[in-house]
């Protein structure tokens, strides 16, 4: 594909580098934007201009925020011993959107993948440890993905905590609820009878 | 979904303005960018400011590019005598990658689109009649989609070029090559059989 503008094929350039989005979709992208008036695509690229410039990440969670501390952990009615262990912001999103957690989170920024260079090193997990070692901390729940990359990590965070004789949670993995059993994978089919709870009658 | 920061959401909003990017999607693309370094968001931004600033139309086919002529319509090695009408660059691309065509192009930059709010003003179809005019042209091929849209726009520009006695070709519709007949479409294949041409033994 040869565009005949180095500016554009810039544009295209920067576009396919982000995950997901390859060289065609990219080239429709760039052509949208070039349609559109000075002063819209100036606003475009100033917003990640700001967000670079703006946003930090909080001192206590590592959660991203405009202010040093985010509105979670600044939150005084939330429950501050309870710590649930999550990759990145959209985790928090989507536990937020059950509403059914009142605890406080500690956001990872990433989980151990070797295949991707990211080691345990480039995860925000000291402070948990730190905290940890406070002893104001009743449960650590780990909330990762349940891939080899949140095991991994869950496994090492597990090591580094084993001292502090904190209880530690993790998601129940299961069945869907309101999925059909025989759509279900054979993993965690298996899983599921594997770990069966005491039947209890819905409320 | 409640973003905890604002320059987040900017973010998110603006490349949700993009065709084809939803909310989620945008929002994974905006924490990918925030995990980059300063340097690297300043060349992502700047080069849409870029794009903006110094990508031109071709005074001659509306076309993109960074010189005031494209580099298709200053090739003296091409025939000027033909004209391809396409939609966008997009289109240039995708001929151009067949190297079974050494014509010009005219770029309309849209087609009529009542929906959407595109009527004939907001094509470039002016400077082709102009050119038609000159008696230089000897054919005209309309490349559109082959969608309502499509078909709109090649008869409005048919009735404006009907005066100039150039003859108008359109690209060839039917069965794909290389595809099995059974999985052609209805509509396709019965075009194929109204329109069906001449049978040539290939060389």
């Amino acid at each position: 594909m040869k565009i005949p503008s180095k500016h554009i094929e810039n544009v295209v350039e920067q576009l396919a580098s982000l995950p997901g989005i390859g060289k065609r979709t990219a080239l429709r992208l760039a052509l949208n934007l070039l349609n559109r008036s000075k002063d819209e695509v100036d606003t475009f690229a100033h917003t990640f201009l700001d967000m670079k410039k703006f946003v930090l990440k909080c001192e206590e969670c590592g959660n991203v925020t405009d202010t040093p501390i985010c509105s979670i952990c600044s939150n005084s009615g939330r429950d501050q011993q309870t710590v649930c262990v999550v990759e990145d912001i959209r985790d928090i999103l989507a536990i937020e959107a059950t509403e059914s957690y009142k605890g406080r989170y500690h956001v990872l920024g990433a989980i151990i993948s070797p295949m991707d260079g990211i080691g345990p090193n480039d995860l925000n997990i000291e402070p948990l440890i730190r905290k940890a070692g406070e002893g104001t901390i009743k449960e650590i729940i780990f909330a990762l993905s349940s891939t080899m990359e949140g095991d991994t990590t869950n496994y090492y965070i597990y090591k580094k905590l084993q001292n502090f004789n904190i209880p530690i949670t993790t998601l129940s993995r299961g069945v869907a609820i309101g999925s059909e059993l025989q759509y279900a994978d054979e993993l965690t089919l298996g899983r599921s009878i594997l770990n069966r709870q005491p039947f209890k009658v819905q409320q």
